[in-house]
Parts: C-alpha cells; structure tokens; sequence
C-alpha cells in the first residue's frame, strides 16, 4: 500500500572491473541483450558507475587523466526493456532524483591532454589536469579549486534507447565521411567504431564480437537519439521525450554529472560520479508521428539552484579568433572566446587557468547564443553565477588576490 | 531637489528622415562629431529611431521588408562625450530603463529576403515576411500570430563606445580578409564599409565623405567593443561595462527591442521599436587594465520576465545537417537544426512555418550551447516559454488545429 | 491600425487641489458619479494623485506628515464605468504597466505619528518620519536610508468596485460595532464616515452631502471589494478578479507604488507616489457566482523583481510580545516582533530604527505566515533581500558601522 | 581523502516503539542527556522518526489521528552535543539535504479532531481525515487527493538547542499565565508539562520524572530558540543561526516534512515522514552578541521549487469573520478567511473541503502578510501554484468536475 521501497532495476558493484559487469556496456547497437524489464509506468532505481567505469581515483595526480582509455567510455547501465514499447513510439522518462552513492560522496573534473581526448580550449591548455569534488548533501566543493562552493545541477549526461539497425548505418556512415574528408592529421573529427575496449554487456562472445565491430561510440549526442546530450538541465523532476527505434525501447542510462556548466567545455568537465538515478518511464503509443520528432525534448524540473538573473556576471565573446582571424558566425569560436575571457578575469584573483578551465566545465554556468546572424559575428554569452565564490566578484570589488593551492596535474 | 525631470539628452523626430538628424549616425568611425555630453554619474534619457530609421511601416505588407536599405542601417542616437572617459577607461551604463513611444506603441518583426539580408534559415525560408505587434504596457501581441501574447524582456540590440582609428582599421582587415577569402558568391560573409546611405551625424561634407568611406558597419557586434550584440538579457536594470577607445567615450545607443530571442535567428528577428532609454553613465578610469578586459561584460537585471524552469518546453540539435552530412563541432548548425524542431512542433497547431520563424526571433526563448566537446556533435537547446500561448502546448495535451490567419508578405 | 496611443481616461493636475478636482474621489459610496466609460476589453491610461492629494512635499522635514490631514485620504481616480458591467459579475483587471509621472520622477515613505495615524510599531516609535525616494528608471534610492537601492516592484495600493448600497451599510454595521466595543480610548480600531474632508468627485452640493456623511472610508480593504489591499505583488502584469455590485462596476484605483514590503508596516510605508496606470477591464458575466467568488482573486504578474531564495536572509518571530507576555496564535504580535528583530540586526550597520522601520515598510520584503496552529505561538517571517544594499548584510560579515545620516524628522 | 561515507551521528529504528530509543526524546529541557557528540564543523546525518513516532499508518482510515496521542509528540533526535559551543554563541546548522527513508517512501498529512489538536479550521471541519503521500524522487502524490503532484520543498520541522533552566522557567511562567487566563473551557490555548507520555531520552529514572515534570512541550515554536517553527523554507541548503544556552548547545531535531505550506493549518498538515537529515554544525563564538540576535534567523537554499510568479493564484482575505464580525487587524482571521476561499473556489472541480483543506496544509502554497496597518482589517494572501494540478484552474478556464474519491475518514 505504497510502503513499498522503489525497485532497483540494476544494481552495479564500484569494486569491481566494469567490464565484467553484465548489465552495462559501451557502445550503441541494437543488438546489445537486454539486462531486465521495466513496466510501463514503473518507477525504478538504476545504479551507474562513472562514465570512465572507475578509471580516476580519488588522488592528487591527473596521471589517470592523462593515461584514461577511452575507448572503453561511456559505461552505460542497460539496455533495459520498456514493456509494450515499440518503433515509433516515445519514451518518457521522468527523471525523478538522482544522487552520489551514500559511500562514494564525491566526482571528478578534468581536463584531458591535447593528444587524448582534448576539449574547447586544448589549444592553450594541452596538459591534463583534474580536481575531486567533495559531496556535502546538495553542496560540492573541491580542494583543488578552493574557495568555490555550489549545490549540484545533478543529472545524467547520457539517457536514450537503442539505434536500429538502419540508424546505426546512418550514424556510421555520415560520420565515417566526416573522418574521411579531414586533411588535419593532429584533429580527430570523430570517433569510428572500434572493437578495443568494447563491452556488450551479457553478450555471448560472437554477437559481442559484432557489436565491438558495429556499434556506436558513446561521446557524441545524435539527433536520433539524444544519448551523450550533456545537457545540465536534465535534472530533477525532468521529463524527457525519447524516440523509440527498436522493440522494447532499449534503454540506458549513464554518465552522471553532479554538476556541469553549459558546454562542458573541458570535454571530461563534468563533475562525474557514480551514483543512483531514480526514473519512471512511460510509453506514448506513436508518439514520434503525433509530436512530429526528430530529435529528444524535454521538460527540465522545477528545482533547478536558483541565483536570481542579476546574480550572474556575465561575459561576451565573438568569432573573432585569438589571432585576430574573422571567423564567419562561428558560435564555437565565439564561445571558446568567450570562455577565455572568463579565465582572464577570475585569474585576478589568484586561480590557474587549468582551475577556472575547469570550474567553467562543471559549474552552473549559462551558455547562451546570444546573436547568431550579425554577419560576420556569431556572439555567445556565458554567465557565471557570483554566488558560488566566497568572495566578492563583481567588477566594482577591490580584487585580493588569494593563495589558491593548485589542481591535480600528470606526472612529467 | 530632486523633483526635477531626468534630462533628455537627445529627442529624435519620428516624422522627419533619419538621414537628417543630425544627433543619428549610422557607421563606427573615431571622428564622427559628438552630439551632446553627459557627466560621468548622470542618468540621461536618450530617444531613438528604430534600427531601420523608419522605413518599416505599420500594414499588412512584407514589401518594406523586402526592399530594406540595409545601407542605412542601424541609426544610432549619439555619439555622446562622456566626461573624464579616456581611452583604457571602462564606461559603466547602467540601463534604468527603456519604453516605445508613447504615441507609438507598436513593433515589427521581419524575415528578410534571401537576397537581401536573409537570416538563420534562410535556405528553407527564403521569402520577406513581416509581423507587427502591438504593446498593451509591459506586453505585447500581433495580429500576424495570434494566440501568444507575452511580457517583452525589453532591451537596447546595440550600445557601445567608438572605436579608436586603430581599432576600426582592425575590423577593416580583418572583416576585409574574410570578404576576400569568401569563394561563394551566394553568399554575403560580411559588409565592407560602403558609401551608399552612411549618415555621419553633424559631420561636414568632408569629414561625412571619409566616415562614409572608412567608418565600419553596424551589423556585427565586435569583441573590442560590444556594438550589436543583440543580447536579449541587456534588459531594464542591466549594468553593462563597456571598453573606452577614444577621449570622451563617444556613446551610441540604439536598436532598440522590445523582446527578442536568443540568436535572433530571422536576422530582423527582434520586436524593432523607435523608443526612449534611460541610462546612467559612469566611468571606470582605467578600467580595462583593472578587469583584465577585452570584450563588454554586464550584469543583467533583475526584473526578467519568470517563467519557472518547468515551464519551458525544450528542444534539442545537434550539428546533423537537414541533408544528413555530418558537420564537426558545429553550434550554428545546430542551433539551425534545433530551431527547425520547433517549427516542426508548432507547426501542428496551424501556425505557418514562417509564423513560427518569426515567433522562435522574438519571444524570449532560450538558446544554450548544451555540449560543444562531444566529437562530432555540438548540441544545442531551445527552450520555449509555454506560457506565451493562450493554449496548451505540453507534449500531452491534445492538438487542437486552429486557424492562425497569416502574417505579412511581399506582393509577387 | 495598432499605431495609435493609449487613451487617457482621466488626466489630473498635480499643482491643482485634489478636493477641487471632478475625477477623484476619497471615499466609497455607489452614487459618486462616473468620471468616464471604459468599453468591456478597452486599454486605458488612469492618471493618479499620490494618496494623500499632495500633501507630503519633497523636502526635509516631516511636520507634513505629522499634520497630516487623514480625513482626505486616499484620493482615487474614478470611478468609471464600465460597458455591460452588471451586479454579479468580474471585473478583470490586468494591471499592464504603472509608471511615476516623467517630471515628478520621486516618492515618499512616512512613519506616522501615534496621534495621528500610528502604525505596527507605533508604541516604539511614536514620532513623525519622512523619507523621500529618488527615481532611476525601475531603481530608486533615498537620500534619507543611504546605502539601499533596489528596483521598484511598483503597484496601486488599491483598486476596487464601489459597493452597492447594501454592502455599504453592511460596512457600516460592523465596522461601527467594533468601534462602539472599543474601550481602549487612546486607541483607534476603524475610522467610521465624516464629512470632514470628504470629496465625491462631481457630485452636486445635494449628493456630495449624503456621500460625506455615509460614505465608507478607503483606509481597509475589505472582502467583499478589495479596495486598500495594498498587496505588493499587484504589480506590472498582474491579472486581479474583481467583484462588480453595481450597474457599471464604478471601478476606481489610485494610492500608487513605486514599492513596498509586505504589511506595509509603518502605515504610510510604501514608496508613495503620482503616477499613471495602464489597466485593461474586461467583463466576466456571471463571474461571481462561476468562480463562486466572495473576495477578489489575483494572479500576479512575471517581471517580479528576482533576487534568488537565498538571498533573503530571513528573520523569524512569535506572539511573544516585547514584554514578555504570551499571546495565543497573533500573528500581529509575531508580525511585529519580527520587524523589531530586523530592526536590531541592521542598527549595527549605523541605520536610526526609524531609518530601518521604514526601509521595511517599503523595500521588497517577503512577510510570511510561517506556523499559525502551534499553540500558543504563531510564528511569521520577514525576508530581506540582502542585494538591496551596497554593503554585505550577510551574518558571517564583517560589521563596518556607517555614517547613514538621518531620516527626516518633524520639528520640535 | 574526501572518499568516506558521511558519519550517521545518530540511527533509528521504524520497527521499535519510539519511547524506547535512548536517541529520542520529547520534552525541551536542560538536563536531557546527550545521545553523542558532533564536532564543530562537522557533517553528519541524523535519522528521524516521524513526529508522531509511528502513531499514523499507512492506511486508508483516520482512527489512528482522531485517537492519536499528543503527550507524545514530538520525538526529536537528539540531543547532540557540540564541541566547544557555550551559551551566547550561535550554532550554524547548515542543511545539507533531507531525504525520506529508503524503504518507507511515505508520508502522511492530517486534520485533528476538534477535541484531540484541532486546526485553524476546526470550526468548520471538525472531524478527523487524513491523506496518505506517495514519494517518487522529489515529487509526492496521494491517492487520497487526486490529480495534484509536486516536488517536496522537504524540510525539518523543528530544529533548536536545548534552553536553560533559565529559558525554560520563562516559557513556563508565561505559557502558564495564558492558561490560567484563559476563560474558555472549549479551546486549549496552550499545552503546560505533562508527566503522560514524556520521553527523556537516556536519562535515568529520576532525571526522566524530573523532565517529565518540568519539561516544555514541544509544539510551539519559541523565541528564544526556535523550535517548532514549521517554516516551509527551512530546506535543502539553508543555514540556520539557532542561540546557543547550554553548554554544548544540546542541539535536537526531528519532524522532518516532506512539503508544507505557509501556515501548515490543519496543525498536522505537513507531509510528516520518517527520514534522514544531513547537517553541517559549526559553533560562532559570542554570535548573539555579534548580531545582536534573539530569535532565529536564516538563509533559504537555493533550490526551492520555483513556478514563476504568474502561476500562482492568489486569494485575498481580511479579519472579517464568517458571521460578519469585524475584527480588529487580526491576521489569524484573515488567514481562516484567506484559506476558506480557497476551499470554495477548488470545491468546485470535485474535491471535498477536507481534501482542500489537507492540500492546503501541505503543498508549497505562500501565506503572505499583505497589509497589517490599514484598520481594522488585515489582509492576507494566499497563493497556490497552479502547476501543481494535471488540470487547469485558472479562473477563465471552464471547470470540469471530477470524481476525487475520498481523503480518509475515521470510523464512526
């Protein structure tokens, strides 16, 4: 009579290697077997390691950064089958709570090196870094980054169901032409399949040997899909509209995010945690005619930290390169500036670039496109909430400059 | 003591040409000769025309749209000398507030003609198209797209400084260097300097031949200065910091909105209005050092229209071209994609594709960059304030069809 | 074709006597005569007196409102009435814009004396108090209460329909009953009819006799009308349902607000001020009895000032009273023991706690109902948004004692 | 290294009566022995019972809370020892988070019987109900009253630090006077010391009579400490400035709400859970004097379900009573009137007056003191976030009436 504790749909072990966990895996495929069933309708708890499956430890070392596989990223928790769920359909899922493990309080940021995964501003900042973030309730705070302090946007940067096959063609073909066509060998333009490091979850050792072949990498959002959207917003009480392209839905989930700011910028700039997501999903017959979608949509909760819009020093930035280069419309030139000007600012006070690179990544920072058709000059806004600083940001506040410690970097 | 009426600081005549006033002026250039001062800590009103000078018209007709000057435009009130403001100082305005007209309390909002401006999605909308709204105090409607109706998040598109002689030939390389470079002819990169309807306020027939000839256009907005950012948040109570090039600051403001979207994606996209604004000015002396500044930073207000983060329905991009190419990094093309499921979206209740072009450039959406790290995808999110329709428009409710009339064309 | 203004419904003369002006009137009472029409779903523009007519001047000395003459007040502008309006049915109101008028751009918040007006904190602070507020667009600041500055969440006091003849002896019964039980001399419990002061706009000698003598005070607001709420949050959009009890409505509004804190605590406490209001009427037949409506309903309008939840730092109190006594569930005594404890808190900074009795009454502070069953103590809240001051209120900084001047004062 | 599980300061078992943990108590009072130390600066989860400490069931029938025995209530967990806080300092609890317990995702809300607690209804609704609450994540819903569903603004109802004998001969000399003033038999104006049912934790036989004896009761909130305050804001991230009287500071909490309302008017309104709170203690030396504090004060958190401000519907209601007595600026009065138009307006789409009552007492609504000096009528507000009900109550929308069911009754 509603006393009942909400099941747990998938329990994962943090002790143990992820690929030998059964109920995660990987890559995106249509064929990955389902690790259980969830009613329409039903409320379920489902356990996820952190998206590099445990890789980064808790230390004061970015060596781990530096060295991450990430061929074997994302670890995802599923594919879990949705009762009555069919091609076409959508899938809604409320996300109704996520949260750390009781006994693991804490995530990580960091920032990859330029020659391992790399991030917005690899260009200037081509090292690996790190900082470890310490969970107190709704409240994070890193000793690596001190004297910041903010409640968490949590939510899962992955949710979505499984590819069909014809979907898993379009995707490896669109993208296997972008990796053809580029001339810059020092840039990866995408991520091919790849069987290194594949993990198909329960598979038997042929179909997973196909799925290592085929299947999808996890690191880009698709517009099929959603899937690594990483979008901060998809917190509490959201509710999200997904396609459906296989019988059963096939749906994961994974990659939680204690925290992170509007693009991610540092690429692994999240605050990544293993945690709990708790989710009810529910089928909407047909959905995907009836809406007329193409791509995820999503109603964010209602508890999302609020500051106040006056609260939010705010920065503007252009398509004009750092080397004075007109770039035309360029949105991601313009943030990229835009992120530099952050850094130049709070540098005042006493941070390292890597520290507000990476505060930038995984704090609730606003990430607007402001202007996009003002030929030649794409502007992008990025707001940074004054409130999570101990001390006095705003412009007209004498700067003291303070000893910041340092973040986590590799060994030389 | 007190009592006494904020000064005016320049009054503009709705009925007599832009091009004839002479406290109006439509280039950056150093030399362009002040028309007023202002002291540093006084709060003025300024009146403005609105961006096009006029030629836009309250009827049911695009043909103004379409055959556009967009020589003329923006025609900015000022500049104005501030005291004391040196160049490496910060001009602080404080926008207290900003109204239409009283006599004139209405708007536009247009699609431009591909061939002449064009705009985010001009490829699929090609045709001039044209909206007006009329404003009941704080709100606004159209009679060109019925059924919404929604507070304006009011706001200047451009402020900024004069550029220094430095500065403006910066923008004259650097744009001039990407006109060069451009090999498809379709396709206008940037506007060079052009003779042809430039309006250097009181200048003489000499020096109004060399700012016509030299003076940079209004279009972009640039890091060095801010201009014409477009940013929908510089609303009532905003404080903006703005870089000093020349002696005496030379202010100008104008473009003035009263609402407008994240991106104005149709280019002419805003609720344009001839108004009044209300600032107050005071100078930082030698304030860019002190910030460590390049670009305008600002403080938004604090009376932005709330919606409550439940309340907006949003969308997601990625950069997946309409053709299925696949495209690296791209927040444009995402931010295109992402507008295109709107219009998807809406389409189903009646409004027409251009309808609701018009509507994503006006209201006050939100426009975040969402991940912008995930090779290949740039992710970007619309988030559509439901409240602004007199119906449900939640993925649940039922699609009610309704007759949305039409908005303004061009005659054939 | 939408271009044309806003028509003004009622215009009055600042520097004419407000008894001598047709439009206004100051008390309630169904045969006042309408000053004008509004058509059911017409815009109009309402010009408004400040609530005392003209009495309290921009300067420094408080003798104007310790001679105050309470018998005129409030001036209101109506009443109008309204097409098709009918007993029985809404009013709606929406409340689309309220602006100060540009050449009087300043208001006024007093303290009254204990004889003549009191207030909450009247047996602390029996003396007369003025301060004058300064307009900046939506800012205002006073030379009075240095150090605060804040946006004005600007509203009419009261708005409201006339009473019919029932309603208004029925006002008069039981307002005359408490007054007829009152054994407390040095205390006024309702201010019944007089004819001292009375102004029934154009009425004739004959009528304007009868309504002095039974027409009700606009002092309350009362259930069956609305009237004097003075509820802040009637602000700019606001949506307010209004009982109709006579044929036309009669619909008069006026005691203006640039701002005011929850409970208005010193009587004359808002930031009062002339001004104009922009109101749509529209007529919902039958309303009365569809809504099943005794007391006016309201939906508040989105461009609320935002400060944040946690930015108000709050202050609770109890039906304790300063004595020591035990009061059963009063919220009155809770309410004012929550402002002597704001009162305390900020007399450190060097605030008089007539400075900060008046800052309370007029700053956007939230008023809770906290508990109200836990016998004995009711418990209530007072929110103060700690952003409208230039220093940090904060209980964790560093206390630095200003000079604030002084408010001003009457003469000995 | 930041990895460890957060110490559980304090456990409780739901399975054993709750006289009979030592962790437990129920009575304020000096000499109740600690149940562990916490030290300063320190995080820690404490667990809960409910309040009533497993009196109300999980059922569909009132019996249990029209029988209820309230000599038992509250059971505070506690209390909890403070390294190094000493009278006159400031205990700062930080809330961290509140959670209910993982295997009772559940609560319950009630309305008193007239005779056994009543409410501020109880004139009119004097029987005993009650409604059984849901948990999913952060929302609630009851099949007890249907179609509404929010997000728990989840905090603890009483938190404070044991008095001093001192403070507490105070409370019992003036609550004792009110009783013995009280000239009413029918109504119980306060509750004195009572032997029945007393709970004094650890304390050995003749401590626990002696607490039992003189010990206060812990249903109002007081002054001098806080207490049963049921304030709603108390959630998620808010820091809390509590006055420190005994060594120690003996700091107890309990009565954890899932969601409230301003007011909580049935008296056991709230959704009463059993739980975990997370908190962060930290002692400010000489605080009360620093802040010259007496009473509680606080800072909400930053993550309060937020519905923007035009979504909530706003009742008025002044101090004149349901016969039409007038009261004298008695916000109590204006309060029952505020809630009983709310009740008549929400009666129409099916739900019983019991139900709305209850809905009332529990959903996020905001009780807000409008105007406290205009006499002699109070006014009060009340607004209800509308995004709370799957259907539409806005006023001009047409009203459906719905089969609601049942809230539970008690047996005849």
């Amino acid at each position: 009579m509603g006393t009942k504790e909400i099941r747990t749909a998938l329990k994962v072990d943090l002790n143990r290697p992820a690929k030998d966990q059964p109920g995660l895996h990987n890559r995106w495929h249509p064929d990955i077997p389902s690790c259980g069933r969830i009613a329409n309708g039903e409320v379920v708890k489902i356990e996820c390691l952190d998206w590099t499956g445990g890789q980064i430890k808790n230390n004061d070392s970015a060596d781990d950064v530096k060295n991450v596989d990430l061929t074997q990223i994302h670890y995802l928790s599923g594919p879990f089958d949705i009762d009555t769920a069919e091609p076409g359909d959508i899938l809604l899922v409320e996300i109704q709570d996520v949260q750390p493990f009781q006994d693991a309080p804490w995530g990580f940021g960091g920032v990859f090196h330029r020659q391992n995964g790399g991030g917005l501003l690899d260009d200037f900042y081509p090292e690996a870094a790190k900082s470890i973030w310490d969970f107190e309730g709704i409240f994070c705070s890193s000793r690596h980054i001190p004297h910041v302090r903010f409640a968490g946007l949590i939510h899962p940067g992955i949710l979505g169901c499984a590819p069909s096959a014809e979907v898993l063609a379009e995707w490896n073909r669109r993208e296997g032409e972008l990796i053809a066509a580029n001339t810059d060998p020092s840039r990866v333009v995408a991520q091919p399949p790849i069987s290194k490091g594949a993990h198909a979850g329960s598979a038997g050792p042929e179909l997973a040997s196909r799925v290592a072949k085929e299947g999808a990498r996890t690191i880009p959002g698709r517009p099929e899909q959603g899937g690594n959207c990483d979008i901060k917003n998809l917190s509490r009480g959201s509710r999200v509209y997904l396609p459906v392209h296989v019988p059963g839905a096939k749906f994961s989930v994974g990659d939680l995010h204690f925290s992170q700011g509007d693009g991610e910028v540092s690429f692994c700039g999240a605050i990544e945690m293993a945690g709990v997501i708790t989710v009810k999903c529910s089928v909407i017959k047909n959905g995907m005619a009836k809406l007329d979608m193409k791509s995820p949509v999503f109603l964010p909760g209602p508890v999302e930290p609020q500051f106040g819009p006056g609260r939010y020093l705010t920065f503007e930035g252009f398509s004009v390169d750092e080397k004075g280069n007109q770039r035309f419309l360029d949105a991601n030139v313009a943030y990229r500036q835009t992120c530099l000007r952050v850094i130049e600012y709070l540098r005042r006070y006493g941070y390292s670039d890597y520290q507000v690179y990476m505060l930038l990544s995984c704090a609730p920072v606003q990430g607007h496109i402001a202007g996009i058709v003002d030929i030649p000059n794409a502007c992008t806004t990025l707001g940074v909430p004054m409130d999570i600083f101990d001390f006095d940001i705003r412009p007209e506040a004498e700067v003291v400059r303070q000893d910041m410690g340092s973040c986590a970097f590799a060994s030389k």
